[in-house]
């Protein structure tokens, strides 16, 4: 018996509350011998901590650095080895574009064709107005092929997605995309025979983008990478019985937290927003995953300073949170930035998991610390799990 | 290769011999601060403990909550999600009820049938000897259909357990309770071909039961749940190559130590009793398994402080044990009971291992100092190998 199933059958609503907060890229390495934990002032959340059990949860598994999607699935409960999400469909929740159940969705990038040769995959990183622009302009020129509709939205720079909106399209197909510059450019092919229409129709919405396209001194070609359709992931509440909801002020975090069937919720742009949003739902979900992405963001940056100011923020917020009332709250990020890599990284997550039935292990919560804790180093597919132990929602196996 | 198959290839026989003592439920939570393992004064175990190596070990995976059946496989080196034990089975083996290798055991309650509906599904908690009495009635009235023997032993209350004896026997077999009150009663459906037979004798049974019950005022009907057939366990003599004896005072851990084919030692009622049958057998065995009880059944009645004395009692009685000389000796629980909580729980269960050739992290037994300990943190399954280790049972693997 598969594991999710073995905890489908012990899972059991009842009306405890939990949060689970993820400060984004949360966990990082030292700068002149502290971490960005380490160096946050953050009174409340030690006061928190002391309060709580610690560990260390590894997105993956050691040495794995993952991308936002399988940290997330991980830590929504899904072993992200098992369930993937296909780079098409994870570029299309980036920008909140929805994605249908039998929709193929792939990641664009204008590109320069010159003398049959791409040579420059990012047609000279053309702004985003520009972008907008030409992605606005060909989808008046293309929007129907055969039956399948096709939705296109710029991104940032040279980016966009396409959606194939179709009847029997299938998403076993290479690449089109030559991966180097100063390459002929090259179609996709269908890698099994159901695939073969959408492999048709695909190659057809490049030719007349190229047609169309023809005039433009830059962006006069498409490369599409990452076919994919909708993952099959079961639904959070089919397995954990939970009614689950999504705080984040990113799309792709909304966008991960709709592929398990989390209802997203309308919030702002800042933290106190969230909390506003987290509050005034309260009582109509039993379980909220609360998003916090700016840690991340100045990790990548390399802003070490930048980053704890977001910790130090989220720390003044902290009170107003606790104080509503959960059951269960667990603190932790999906996976590590150190502000000195510039980079998502390997390195377990530090989790905080506070419960009437965890221990108290009387340590300010940092990566060091967490290593000391009384929740070990555990994988983060297990947390969720331990937050419905410790909301008497998940049942004895076995008599 | 599955992981028993390895096992099997590196193990051999020697002269050495391990005893692995379960303190049932040992593990705990703080109350007031200090849990029961550490609020126990237990010097010889602190002894004992500050020559050993420690460590934390999972029953079955963080958040996991095992009950006794799997917890204990997971001791005798068996992976619980892999190899299960039917709820009849258990509840056989919990009133000492010997069960064959193709019998059916199942679970029965005594109910109330009125109106065709079940209006109690424990028919009024009726007392055990009213139960002894139908029970023998019911014995007498119905002990063969068509060639399968029916074995019917009373339980608690209105529990009782009965054993489909004759050939043919499957138990792909759907629960005959409707599982809630004022429904009116199921019988078993066979969910495959082979399951037919004993489908049709069960459902019979539960016919001529009712016609003999018909003039009981509570007791008049029975819902029968948990069909089960001897699970298929290697026997540990043939994966680890030990000669393994079970020194337990209660029914159900001495079934649990056969179904893996240990030997069950005759012994009394208390953990002097099971010492002196530990010191009679210790030459005839080269692996112990010594159980404990009491520090579970106080966890599950929320007794904190006889909880504590039951450690303290097997403190007093460990310098004749550890006297005897094993060459390695394990203490453990099989899972955490945490008077807090009056239930089984997740927590990982505090180890110690006392071999001379493990770390001697001088460390007294409690769930912080394990948490410290050079074992770290691993799943009870692991416990096994590691003792085949340290008595030099287990071989190179690879060259």
């Amino acid at each position: 018996m598969d594991y999710l199933e073995h905890i489908r059958a012990l899972s059991e609503e009842n009306s405890a509350r939990i949060l689970l907060i993820v400060l984004d890229g949360l966990g990082g390495l030292p700068l002149e011998g502290k971490t960005e934990l380490e160096s946050a002032l953050k009174p409340n959340l030690d006061t928190l901590s002391k309060d709580s059990a610690l560990g260390l949860a590894d997105p993956i598994a050691p040495g794995f650095t993952p991308g936002s999607g399988p940290a997330h699935l991980s830590l929504f409960g899904y072993d992200p080895f098992r369930y993937s999400i296909g780079r098409g469909i994870l570029e299309a929740l980036g920008i909140d574009l929805e994605v249908g159940g039998m929709d193929i969705a792939v990641r664009g990038n204008y590109a320069t064709l010159k003398d049959g040769l791409i040579t420059d995959r990012r047609a000279g990183r053309i702004s985003t107005e520009e972008n907008s622009r030409i992605t606005e302009f060909l989808s008046q020129r293309i929007n129907k092929i055969e039956d399948t509709e096709i939705i296109l939205k710029p991104g940032k720079e040279h980016r966009f997605v396409a959606i194939f909106r179709g009847s029997g399209l299938y998403d076993n197909l290479t690449d089109a995309d030559p991966q180097k510059e100063n390459s002929e450019p090259v179609l996709t092919s269908a890698l099994d025979e159901r695939s073969r229409k959408a492999c048709r129709i695909i190659n057809t919405f490049i030719e007349k983008a190229r047609e169309a396209l023809y005039g433009e001194p830059k962006a006069n070609y498409v490369l599409l990478r990452g076919f994919s359709r909708y993952p099959d992931i079961p639904r959070m509440h089919d397995i954990y019985r939970l009614k689950p909801a999504c705080i984040a002020t990113y799309p792709m975090y909304r966008g991960l937290a709709r592929l398990v069937g989390m209802s997203i919720l309308d919030t702002g742009t800042t933290l106190s927003d969230e909390i506003d949003t987290l509050r005034e739902n309260f009582s109509r979900y039993d379980f909220f995953f609360l998003h916090i992405k700016k840690t991340d963001s100045y990790g990548e940056d390399g802003n070490f300073a930048e980053k704890i100011k977001v910790i130090e923020s989220f720390d003044r917020n902290l009170p107003d949170i606790i104080k509503m009332g959960f059951d269960v709250i667990a603190i932790t990020g999906d996976h590590s930035t150190p502000a000195l890599m510039k980079s998502h990284s390997w390195h377990p997550n530090p989790l905080l998991i506070h419960s009437r039935f965890e221990f108290r292990d009387n340590l300010p919560f940092d990566e060091k610390n967490c290593r000391k804790g009384s929740l070990g180093r555990i994988s983060s597919v297990s947390i969720l799990p331990l937050l419905m132990a410790n909301s008497s929602k998940l049942k004895k196996y076995g008599a």
